[in-house]
């Protein structure tokens, strides 16, 4: 199995609902260092996983939709705990998205399946799996 | 899958027994800079892994056993190598029977499996994975 | 000349004013990995700069003060931006009226200078020095 | 399961064909940080995955077969991009001939799977993922 | 004293001449993981040390001028040794030409000075530093 | 001003003696990573300010005298308390007088400084400078 890794970030400010998060359920924020993991069994015609600069192209579109928010703003999120985690599936079902509609080209869409890391520091990240 | 990761730290003395070890067979020292990975399938009514600062906490609580130690002298460890590799497995388990005891929370049962990683220096570390 | 480093982290709300900001005017926020490196010139009489434990406690403490907080609600930064170089300025500043107060031990009166740097992602960080 | 990884680097110079690859068909060159990994489902005698310093010793001599060198006048590549996962299979594949070949020791015979990491910037890297 | 880091990167190939170099006088390339650092003694009326958007975009266009490329064939670098302390140098005083110039607003005029650090690999790097 | 940096590593036991160390005081270890840098005012006529690879067999050298030993047994540091910041003196010196014998190469004895920085965990490090 090959992979290939891109990395970007976004910063956002954000609450967290719930006893759980004591001061984190005041409105704070976040940089968060994204890594997306592109998996495929064999490599293409080109004799790579995904076009890496189309792939960090898409990357930093999605994390464009994020950046620079008010996370309990956005009207995609309200009811739901923007969790660091839960971000992680965000950023990794909106590139499975593009993926499937071409945007990081003909040949990703023999991409078996992807990972997206979201580092909220240098001591805590989470990260969400899922295949294509 | 989902996975919440936090990073500490501890700083042990050892040997090692064994011709395999060379120069490490003397008594000597390691920080271990250590990751702790909780993953699971879905995640719980708050949209998380694990309670991060109760994980946090309970990695510390199970590196402090062991920080500013001499393993050599743990009974614990008598006639076991304590290298990187079976340290993170003593991390590894320890960290599921705190999970077991319910420290990390009543959701934290709910965890499908923990990896360890000890970083012994910038260019070596080693890990454990068990599910849960 | 010597020092000591220590890290720790906060993670904030904020805007910034003025249209060089771009899309950071809108309220966002940032994870601030925080670096605080202590100077002397010659070692105290236990061989140290500062008390490693106690210079981490500080730093944290200080950084306790504005962390998981929108500090466009701070009154302190009314009218002010608080652009990652000027936080760092605030957060040494701050340090030096903890060590002046003794906070550091006594021997920490003997320091020579500070520095602190703010890393707001893996490819951008702020600093600022001063003399103690 | 049960795995220890050791770091190093070769730098290289070579280009690449396909338009996919943009300015980067040009002849250019990488630094690799390269982590190998070695897997086992259980410890052997010595309490250890492989000996540290003979893998370290190892995957320094399968880097130096490529170190320093312009790939594009390698017969071993001819009519081959080496892309940055296509490198992370030669070097896997390499290791794994030399882990049958006894290099890495009698016990590494017992491995049960490889990993090749290969970093070719902060922002960036490939791997390739074979058992055994 | 204050100062701004951003850091961005380039893929070049080149040799160099002279015995000391071992095997680098062979074709080979790097990586440079390029850090730009802007210092300034007072920050200016917007609160900060220079536009970090801007000082990315100058950076990202003076590496432009050499990525991707053979540096052995750069008129520029005739006869010249192209090691990673002379380029830092080259891309330090290409800002300060750039700064200069306007680019980076009228304010950075106001800087006093530019650290440029050029990371080769994990364990190895080169500055150069100058007054403005 | 223009500096070059190498970076390795050493894994040591000691212990620490005063109140201020708390459960330092205890025979505990660590690995200290160990980045030395030199400076110089100009390049040299190889256009480089130290040959790297001699820096880093005379750092490797100096370290090797440490490395996987226990400081309390040492002779050299009786009465002494290795902490980090004395070690990062201890292996500046050292190095010192290895530029001094030659061992660095003629060209060396034109540098100008030298920084030692250990670092011991990955949220705490200490540094020495000095002159030449």
């Amino acid at each position: 199995m090959f992979s290939v890794t891109v990395r970007d970030h976004m910063m956002i400010a954000h609450s967290l609902r719930g006893e759980v998060f004591g001061p984190a359920q005041r409105l704070h924020g976040a940089t968060f260092v994204v890594d997306a993991t592109f998996r495929r069994a064999e490599l293409d015609e080109d004799g790579i996983v995904v076009d890496i600069g189309r792939a960090a192209e898409q990357l930093h579109a999605v994390l464009a939709e994020l950046n620079y928010r008010n996370l309990d703003e956005d009207p995609e999120f309200a009811g739901v705990n923007t969790s660091t985690e839960a971000l992680a599936r965000v950023v990794a079902d909106r590139l499975v998205s593009r993926i499937e509609a071409g945007d990081l080209g003909a040949n990703a869409r023999g991409l078996a399946g992807i990972v997206v890391t979201l580092h909220e520091s240098h001591v805590a990240w989470a990260s969400y799996e899922r295949t294509l």
